[in-house]
């Protein structure tokens, strides 16, 4: 079965405190998003690659692509309004049978052995959902107060969300509601059981410029 | 009002693959357990300090303070079979009108501005429960599959947990009860309201390798 990586970077980095898109900033000299292409293609390197960027920041990711000599296995397409509107379109090149791992760019530390993992469980169940246990007690905020609430049943969900793509491809043909808050809710919306699968805890999506601190560390750690 | 850390450095360490427990652990050659301890001396020169320490380490517990100097702030009791027996074995020891914050001896990254705003909080509300937002997705597992959960009502609870003692002491002589899975638990059993603060998402807990690993690094950049 193809698998196909539809790699997300639309975000705009406002948390970051920069102009540049969170995807391409530099950790260890490289693109935030070459090290995310490079783990997939280093999980299998017959992976194909649907990238949705910020129309702006179409030809930085061409540059970046022609650099890493892969352009024959990605599509590049803008993103959307929404997330539930950039994986739309992305989704749209997606013309055969196939595994699709619908990944955010800027989890750029994610490894091979997770990327396997998410593959095998969509064979067998039709999604993967990497998700992993809160470390901390969690409360829920009510209009008038919170209250506990049991942290074992809490799952904090990563990506890649993976699924066959005669799941996903008729998910997102759906009229777009608010609730589409990831590809797992719009899979549902259809009546289907999205599958969990045990996420990882260095599988981290860079959002503050501590975050990128770290990722450059783990990074090192890991050479 | 007085200020009294109650410090729980109860945990045997398991996640963490040493026979040491954590809160001893190096980090820039010095305990963690004394990383959390300066950083309440630097919030408030004049903080006492109640330390729970696991009975096989109270002269480590011991030696350090001595090292640092700080033996006459310092009472050092050994902890109980679960995290409310430890912190009651610690509230033993307050014995005049105070704030007291209940902190995990291994979130050492915690920064005086934190432990100020719950100061300043709890002497105007009775509480203060410093809790940050998910930059993940969030799930509900269930026995029969999984659901969407609105992470914009979610809170991940730290530490310190901060309370005026007229609030926490007469909590903790309730009778235990499996829901009791931190302070702000025990003080609501008894009809209390807590109060939310901002966290620190810098404010983490050391329970993976990986984490001293970026706590070291934290603390580099800070320096």
């Amino acid at each position: 079965m193809k698998k196909i990586a539809l790699i997300t970077a639309g975000g705009k980095g406002n948390r970051m405190g920069t102009e540049i898109p969170k995807q391409f900033l530099l950790l260890n000299h490289k693109p935030v998003l070459w090290h995310t292409l490079t783990a997939f293609l280093k999980a299998d390197q017959h992976f194909t690659f649907i990238l949705v960027v910020p129309a702006d920041f179409i030809d930085s990711a061409t540059e970046l692509i022609n650099e890493m000599k892969i352009a024959d296995k990605v599509t590049i397409t803008s993103g959307g309004e929404t997330r539930f509107h950039s994986v739309k379109n992305g989704l749209d090149h997606v013309k055969e049978p196939s595994i699709v791992f619908v990944h955010d760019a800027v989890r750029c530390l994610i490894q091979p052995d997770l990327i396997n993992r998410c593959f095998e469980q969509a064979i067998q169940k039709g999604s993967a959902i990497p998700a992993v246990a809160s470390t901390d007690s969690v409360r829920i905020e009510m209009e008038d107060g919170n209250m506990p609430f049991d942290r074992s049943k809490l799952r904090l969900v990563q990506t890649p969300q993976t699924f066959k793509s005669d799941l996903i491809l008729p998910a997102f043909q759906q009229v777009y509601q608010d609730s589409f808050t990831d590809e797992a809710t719009v899979v549902e919306a259809m009546g289907n059981v999205v599958h969990l699968i045990e996420g990882d805890y260095q599988n981290i999506k860079i959002t503050r410029p501590m975050d990128m601190f770290i990722a450059q560390k783990i990074l090192e750690e890991r050479n």
